[in-house]
């Protein structure tokens, strides 16, 4: 199988962390996200392992949560002693009401209000991502009037082009995320940050990619990162404690991708980053790396129950399911591709050529196009891997569809952590 | 302008539905959903009479809910004497809620459940459109459990494709809507249907195309849904009592997209068909309409704070918002063209080229690329146009963002029909 916490029983029927997947979609209904969460403990544990054998002292891994940002994602943050980024107050939120220590979260985006800004300091936010000039002025100014030095990370350009693997002229420079080191316009952006009374320059953020199966671009970024660290040296005497290279670790999501040794790929950036470092006459600063696809992708799938085949003689065959774009929008928006099992019929021939097709009606509303599964019919159940980064926290209720509940299997078996949605939720704001 | 409900006072400040935009931010916040009610009754109310007059007894249309589903629509549309069409029963929910009376509701999708089917039933949906020989047999099995005879339409795939305007053996047959004419399985589901103790049925559905600016596509889909039914009436002595042929009138979005006589492309169809009924010696059908982006879209706009403006000398130059792909996915989902305004310099000169940037971390996540405005500084408003379908209802929670509110422009003036979300809000689920 292509991930280890799954294995078919003599019936048949995917298991799942051990539990069996027709089993848990019969208690919980469909569809339905089931997580594992000892593999996600466990994806937090590889990295702080890695990070802290390989990497500049002090480094460590935040956990994206943009990736999947629920109550209990942050506690179990808490509990393996993760740092986290949040990319807004509502995220930034979630992690307070889960009791996350808001010292160890940094709070990203590159479209903060004066009021995101004046809520994350309230909430005593450990740090922030600073995107550009005018949100500077901003976090200064709040700053000012909470009477407190806040510490942020200024988040750079680097002009990577993850695409290519070169650092070129364009591409990158012109992302809507930081402010561009070719330009001229980041070290001018250090001299005003270092002259404001009320903001403490931690260090440099930058993320240049995702999906990524190699260090080549992780070692790439460094270098224009670290070159830049240096320069700041030189010109303003400003020694970064950190610098934070962004996330962008792949994962696989069908067997052909391959797999992703994640501590060797970190020992291969640690060894580039030491000689960089000597090579630069700078002292290693602390390395953040933030994995959140990573961390959750491959410990999430979802169950969905088939409601027909439509058999087109000569065109092509439809399954229709009782979920889609609304609990997993990345076929969509990405033509993402996806592992797709009949959960009942493991052992059975897959000769059915199909595409799936979700509930909603919108012709775009497609899971998977041309894969071969066991022949479903109206009752089965679809498990689609991978489905714990971008899913739930892209759901939406197009459609007036409810969001499905999140199942976690725990130590003790499975629990719910997000209850369904039901058709009075979704009336909540009507007036 | 664009629309007749546009206008800009004195001070430059746009106007929408008479009420200055940067007074309605102020007042309501931002992101901002304003609608014009008048607007929407205008737009029902030019459906219907253009149908009564020039299409056949008892022709009539049905709003397409999925476009805009909150309650105070389904409100307007009773008021308005308008069919609806649900495509789910979290929409059937909510026109039950807003007190809409359910026999003049249509219940669509491709996937329905068992569940589904119940919960319909159980509140007295007038009409199934009933998409395949799965769910025929589950209506049934349902509509005799609950000792009843359900009226139902079903879905043919008529076989004509959008984009060519003509009738070929590939493209729309192998959607994964209803069942194919060209096939032969359109006429043995009659019969199946035909032979069904608990279902009438009542006529034929087929939707084939969106955006469609004049008549040609619905003259060529009535040709083949009409011959259909001077068929079916030859083999098997049914004749339907209506024909729906969906929705899919277009709405201009940009000045460069001309404007749309409805009344006049509605006239133009019914022509057409009175001539095809004679031709094919039938009683001509009601038909019916579905319109949902022609009855909201253009009745809607939103506004936006801009939190920043990012210019990268020699590439490119980025505005920043307090929304984006979270209450509007349409950009990013198909690169939909949108009209942007300054709300507040719609008397400046427009000479600042820009990519209005959302607030996700999310690289795609753009509103617009590559427009002209005044130049906009952190705290102007920038007003984006034809929001009002396929924005609300597409609506997430990515990145934790709480959806904007929905203002109403009413008769006495701006009203809330949907409150803002609030952070709580979005832990409502969490355990």
């Amino acid at each position: 199988m292509i991930y280890e916490n799954l294995s078919v029983n003599l019936d048949g029927h995917l298991l799942f962390a051990g539990y069996d997947t027709l089993e848990l979609a019969k208690e919980f209904g469909t569809a339905l996200f089931v997580m594992d969460e000892n593999r996600i403990r466990q994806r937090c544990r590889e990295y702080q392992k890695a990070m802290a054998a390989y990497l500049p002292a002090g480094s460590h891994p935040l956990y994206a949560s943009k990736a999947m940002s629920i109550k209990r994602i942050y506690q179990i943050m808490k509990e393996e002693n993760m740092g986290v980024d949040v990319v807004s107050p509502g995220e930034l939120y979630t992690a307070v009401k889960a009791g996350f220590p808001m010292e160890n979260a940094y709070f990203h985006g590159s479209s903060k209000t004066d009021e995101d800004i004046r809520f994350a300091m309230e909430h005593k936010i450990g740090f922030f991502i600073c995107d550009n000039a005018d949100e500077l002025d901003a976090i200064d100014a709040e700053a000012a009037r909470q009477g407190i030095c806040q510490k942020i990370l200024l988040r750079l350009a680097p002009g990577i082009d993850p695409h290519t693997h070169e650092k070129i002229n364009t591409g990158r420079v012109d992302s809507k995320f930081g402010v561009a080191i070719e330009t001229g316009q980041a070290t001018k952006l250090v001299g005003k940050t270092l002259a404001k009374k009320n903001i403490i320059l931690w260090g440099y953020h930058c993320h240049v990619g995702s999906q990524l199966f190699d260090e080549a671009l992780f070692c790439d970024t460094a270098t224009n990162m670290l070159t830049f660290v240096a320069d700041m040296q030189k010109q303003y005497g400003h020694t970064a404690k950190v610098v934070n290279l962004g996330g962008g670790m792949g994962v696989p999501y069908t067997e052909e991708q391959g797999k992703i040794d994640y501590a060797g790929t970190i020992q291969k950036i640690g060894a580039y980053i030491t000689a960089l470092c000597q090579q630069l006459q700078i002292a290693p600063p602390a390395i953040l790396m933030e994995p959140g696809r990573s961390i959750v992708a491959d410990s999430g799938i979802t169950l969905y129950s088939v409601t027909g085949t439509k058999e087109i003689p000569g065109f092509k065959n439809f399954v229709g399911i009782d979920g889609g774009m609304t609990d997993n929008p990345r076929y969509t928006l990405y033509q993402s591709p996806y592992t797709v099992y009949n959960a009942g019929k493991m052992n059975e021939c897959a000769d059915f050529v199909c595409t799936v097709a979700g509930r909603c009606c919108e012709s775009g509303d497609l899971i998977q196009e041309n894969i071969t599964l066991p022949r479903p019919v109206r009752g089965d159940i679809l498990a689609v891997l991978t489905t714990g980064a971008y899913n739930y926290s892209m759901a939406s209720n197009y459609n007036r569809v409810p969001r499905p509940p999140v199942v976690m299997i725990g130590q003790n078996g499975p629990y719910i952590a997000v209850r369904r949605e039901t058709y009075e939720d979704l009336l909540l704001c009507d007036q």
